[in-house]
């Protein structure tokens, strides 16, 4: 066993090599070199039945985990969206593991419940949220950490259908829920991210894809010609998820002109700007969050690009005594006070103590500090778009306006699948790819906190001498490339 | 800011708070003395613009935090059931923060996923699982690690409900997928968590409950007999969720007679056994799993009771290439690997790397330490169980099985609400209530790794000083006690 004097010992040591690895993490390859089932191999197929010795277990860290991890934390680090990582977050994560309060409810360890709830007003503040959004003291709005936009999505998915099926059944007595049930209709872009379709099936619900302009973001006319389709053909239209910064290529839905037409239309507004909102926090960045105002809720991931580690994600809503408390049946009923009962805002019941994350990330960066950190993000990936933009062999396929740059070599999907593959195979960095009307594409994510401009001058150069190799590999490329794209004008 | 020397320091720091905390926390309350809203004033209502010093975050952690804090993990904490905390899974905690990947994904990390697979074949191995469901190198079973139950038992609702609803579909071809879902109806026991309740809640479709034995069990012959009466009125029963250990009295449904009639029916089986199925490690508890093999989900928590901190579930099935799948949407098209997908198992798509917890807590004790550890919870339950029996006053009101004692005052409600009102007022230590067949029932479970039969002594001499206060300062009571419950054979 341990006890608390060997985990004095241990812990100081465990601390050593989180700040070894963390200081060193370039020096490994950044994706990794297994294949599936490595690992079945390498411990043995049943518990031990005496404990074992400590440093057998920690020795087993490089032996076994190390060699199949995806290092997120690496500044070759380029795939998905950022996962935060801060030293205040971990240290916070400590605390929380030691008091291991299953906070759901009030009565479980209050300042739990207390300090999230004033966490989310801190955010909804940095963020300028509309007031309806903010706890406050006697506010009716407030925000909860959910653990994943996966979750958020669904919630807000839920009372959204719980909110329409008690209105149509207040004016129509004589239709029978599975009836509404079959009618209901929710929309979301093309391009929003795969969990919300999820929310949809598991909401039981049929959910339209909206097409989107040539910036990949949804327009109000579109959905509002679907919604008059849908209406006619005697659906019911009830929830609209848009999205602020889409996964593929971090387009911006139009909320200024979806609100107004969810507003008017009685149906659910859900902002998802899980990888976007972030950026909020900087004046600069704010207009983008503009159309708020419409929302009934609104969900993004601090553990994306807040320096908060995963798993954070808030969720704030305008309508938390409203029909979220339908959720709820007989849970906590002897609970001596059920004043704030987080459970009633999400799947789970209980919940770990995830704002001392945010308290501790606030209160070391401030405000400026995490405004440092995404601005230094933000210019990062435009340093690396003039990079593309210089080469002619390679194009820019959208606006890049965070984080993220989505580019490709001019010619077919197979070259610069090729160019991926190749990418992938040799690990000194790590990048996704995404379609985008039909195109392939490379994404280039700033992710890690230690990403500096000499990294991606790196990851530029690795990534043209690949493309190169490429081209000069094949001549019947080079050719492709030359009758498509060389421009009119200088022929 | 704070740089890697600084965490060095600051860690280290952490890991000697911590180890202080957890080895004094006796001497603090273990239920705070703060009103709803204790903490907003405390702190600013805005995150500072500027950095903070560490120094004055570290501070207000005795200031704001604690004051506020149930001490889940004081040998004075009985309420609920066990959270589960050791040295070696904050250990590991820690390392999964430090690694910070976001395992929605084979290639998102491949150990975050590989090890999980494995450590709940160790899992499953230890409970003696049935082979089906283990994943081993060509099983088509296993498990996956949800945040809670209420997640484990949502997925499975919903599997069974696509599994019905592709199987209804398929033999009745004019029916209409709306048609089917009004007329699903899943069952539980009256006494099962209201998480489970919630899932049907979410599913949108009903959940009937089904009364129980003198035990709080629910037979199967009151199942049978609803199944029966619903299919004759045109309905289609899919879903039955057994307990093993429910919340109130750690109760166990008889799986033995309701898993032939759920088999016979085609009625899928989900088996909770959040609490108790850690115990089913030892083999004298093993017999209570018996009927496993008729199940098609089961779900337990080792973050109660098998020393793996929250939140760590883990939720075993069998068919984990069926019906689960249909949960899957467009996510991870472009990953190069996807054999094993775990976020088709779960609601979020991003998980942390907690199987690293299991890894080395499972390691660090053995399979023999923790059996000592569930001994130990056990037998202190029975010597309270005793200390109980030997008063007259009391009564035990549920046959004691696991880790807890279900006891009341002979007498009425109100008496025993008296008395658990002073209980909690004193905060020397900290129970919650259940009710049974109507009656305020006091629990007593045992949940600290650290309780003594010293401390169950004193919660006990506790107990009954604040008793017989209430019984002297009322002689009302004491004539009502003396009226109801003097056996009559000493009358």
């Amino acid at each position: 066993m341990m006890d608390v004097a060997e985990f004095r010992r241990r812990g100081k040591e465990m601390v050593d090599y989180i700040a070894d690895y963390l200081e060193n993490i370039e020096q490994r390859p950044v994706y990794p070199d297994v294949e599936p089932g490595y690992l079945r191999n390498l411990i043995p197929s049943e518990a031990p039945v005496e404990p074992e010795d400590y440093n057998d277990i920690i020795k087993d860290v490089e032996r076994v985990i190390m060699p199949g991890i995806t290092h997120w934390h690496s500044p070759h680090f380029y795939a998905y969206f950022a996962a935060a990582s801060s030293y205040p977050a971990m240290l916070a994560d400590m605390l929380c593991g030691a008091i291991g309060c299953i906070g759901f409810s009030w009565a479980a360890s209050p300042a739990c419940t207390e300090l999230e709830t004033v966490m989310l007003d801190w955010l909804g503040k940095m963020l300028k949220l509309p007031e309806c959004f903010i706890a406050g003291t006697s506010g009716r709005g407030g925000g909860v950490i959910q653990g994943t936009a996966s979750e958020a999505t669904l919630i807000a998915l839920l009372a959204a259908r719980c909110k329409v099926i008690n209105r149509m059944r207040a004016s129509n007595p004589q239709l029978s829920e599975s009836e509404i049930f079959s009618k209901l209709v929710s929309y979301t872009s093309i391009y929003s991210h795969s969990s919300v379709e999820r929310a949809a099936l598991i909401g039981g619900v049929t959910m339209k894809k909206v097409s989107t302009d040539k910036n990949f973001a949804v327009r109000g006319e579109t959905l509002k010609k679907m919604i008059e389709e849908d209406k006619a053909a005697g659906l019911i239209p009830f929830f609209v998820c848009a999205t602020l910064g889409t996964t593929p290529s971090c387009a911006f839905d139009r909320i200024t002109e979806l609100g107004p037409i969810c507003n008017e239309e009685n149906i659910w507004m859900h902002v998802d700007a899980a990888y976007a909102g972030s950026a909020f926090i900087c004046p600069e960045f704010r207009p983008l969050l503009n159309g708020i105002e419409f929302a009934d809720s609104f969900n993004f991931n601090p553990h994306k690009w807040l320096l908060i580690n995963f798993d954070l994600m808030s969720f704030v809503t305008m309508f938390p005594h409203g029909p979220i408390k339908r959720l709820t049946c007989r849970g906590c009923r002897w609970s001596p006070f059920s004043s704030f009962v987080l459970q009633h805002w999400q799947i789970p019941l209980g919940r770990r103590f995830r704002s001392l994350k945010m308290w501790f990330v606030f209160r070391t960066y401030g405000i400026q500090g995490l405004q440092t950190y995404i601005r230094k993000h933000v210019s990062l990936a435009k340093e690396f778009e003039k990079m593309v933009l210089a080469d002619e062999n390679f194009e820019i396929c959208a606006e890049v306006i965070m984080g993220l740059v989505c580019f490709r070599l001019k010619g077919s999907n197979e070259i610069n699948q090729k160019l991926l593959e190749r990418i992938t195979k040799l690990r000194e960095i790590h990048l996704v790819p995404c379609q985008l009307e039909e195109r392939f594409i490379l994404r280039f994510a700033i992710c890690a906190r230690t990403t500096e401009l000499r990294h991606i001058q790196r990851a530029w150069s690795h990534i043209k001498k690949l493309a190169y190799e490429i081209l000069q590999e094949s001549s019947h490329c080079l050719k492709e490339l030359f009758c498509q794209y060389i421009p009119v004008d200088t022929q």
